[in-house]
């Protein structure tokens, strides 16, 4: 057996953001409408601060309108309520983004529940879960989006597929088995009181790893020819006492069964910025009713 | 191997609506608070008439306040609409329930949509469906609520086992995985859609069935010592030109290999208006602030 096709995440989300700047650009041209995504940061978190910024360029990139709102440490919540109420009412805005964490004297759940459901484009909101539970349209959490393009870019038609999830975070296990559900995958969900979660992961065609632990899923807990989506990044000590990021797969034995396997870093990862870019000019279309 | 219990849903029931009658009187005598409940029929659809006026009984001899709104065929969906908001803002009120199927000029969507989450006894609006997705506190659909009870009754404690929904539904299969998750099961959510559908259902410790087709789950699909719920109700000819009731499990043959299933009638059944009265208790304490 060949070893597994090795899923270019990254190639896939410079595709996509290109599609996402043809889109914008058709917007603009023949209906006046500029997708606008505003992001706010709380404080001086280092990591939040790259990820903003980021975030701020491959809007503009895209040819979207995007403002980013630095706030310092000492915002109360009241404060950043505020502002969220003002960019749910901005018609320039169709995505509001509050980059998390926040500073402890802030809640994140006032916070999420502050955002408008219609410019909720991290599908964040209690609104958004239940309408993606129900069928309904719904912003849905970037990663696992993400995971679904790339799954759909090497499968092609998903139905019937047994599909594991391991991990039932709100933010991406849950979300990506309503997904899968969705494309007519059988899909299960399993987690850290899963008996037995090698035998599960083997009856799966795509195993999905989003737990937060280095190199759990090993070779013999996956199905030959499966395909195989870690979200996991973990950062590991390497031998010479510097850091290097895994996922959750031990991806140098993985990919001798797999049919085919997303690296760490390159695989997921670049896929959410892309993805919520996407969710931007969804929002964008549904605000002003211009059909997808 | 001995013959599978027979769950008696019907007994089970007759116990929940005691215990709910005990805790009504405790409510009353120690808070004040009376939950009531507020049904209501639109048009004369012979079975409806049934549920609503059983839904009603059920509700007087649990201590409960009830009320049961009988409205003509022809009302619009603007004066239903505007029942439920009076009924969202009166305080003797804490379980709206609008019987379905409405008449066709009324759109069953837009009601869900008009019912307080707070209120909504049935758990069909997409904020209860968000919530129960997001593992916030819910009001969650009657049936899957009645089938824990019994599983919980059957198996004690949930966590670990292998659960397998077959069907989808918005108010029976998800809402059941999502319970079946939050009680820590490895769940998996199988369809129309399922290849090989019986290995897939072999592999439950416990199987719930909720596809309306009669008596589809054969003995061979379930594993030997499986507990199987039967959700379905289905009508079926008889030879004598009759008709009887059967479920989606062939339950002659499938006793003889789980440990434990349920009739139809009287397994499941019976255990949905005996969780709606469970639900107005839930919901009356909740707008009123008294500990669960």
């Amino acid at each position: 057996m060949s070893e597994a096709a090795i899923i270019d995440g990254k190639a896939f989300a410079a595709r996509l953001r290109q599609t996402i700047a043809a889109e914008v650009a058709a917007l603009k041209a023949e209906h006046g409408l500029t997708p606008g995504l505003a992001v706010v940061l709380v404080g001086e978190d280092p990591a939040s601060q790259v990820y903003v910024r980021s975030k701020g360029e491959q809007t503009l990139e895209a040819g979207m309108h995007s403002e980013t709102h630095r706030l310092p440490a000492e915002t109360s919540q009241a404060e950043l309520l505020a502002l969220v109420e003002r960019l749910n009412s901005d018609p320039a805005v169709h995505g509001v983004l509050v980059q998390f964490p926040v500073p402890d004297h802030i809640s994140q759940a006032a916070v999420v529940a502050a955002i408008s459901p219609d410019k909720d484009v991290d599908g964040l909101t209690v609104a958004n879960a239940g309408r993606l539970a129900s069928g309904l349209p719904a912003l849905t959490p970037c990663t696992p989006t993400g995971c679904m393009m790339l799954l759909r870019d090497q499968l092609g038609e998903l139905s019937g597929k047994r599909a594991v999830v391991i991990g039932r975070s709100n933010l991406m296990g849950k979300p990506m088995a309503q997904l899968l559900l969705a494309a007519d995958c059988t899909v299960t969900i399993a987690h850290s009181r899963t008996k037995d979660l090698p035998a599960v992961v083997r009856e799966a065609d795509i195993v999905v790893a989003a737990v937060g632990r280095p190199q759990m899923v090993k070779a013999d807990w996956v199905r030959p020819g499966a395909v195989v989506i870690d979200v996991g990044i973990n950062r590991i000590p390497k031998d010479d006492g510097k850091t290097r990021l895994v996922g959750d797969v031990a991806f140098d034995e993985v990919k001798a069964v797999a049919s085919a396997i997303t690296p760490v870093p390159g695989g997921v990862g670049p896929m959410t910025i892309a993805c919520l870019l996407a969710n931007t000019v969804l929002a964008a279309k549904r605000l002003n009713g211009v059909g997808e």
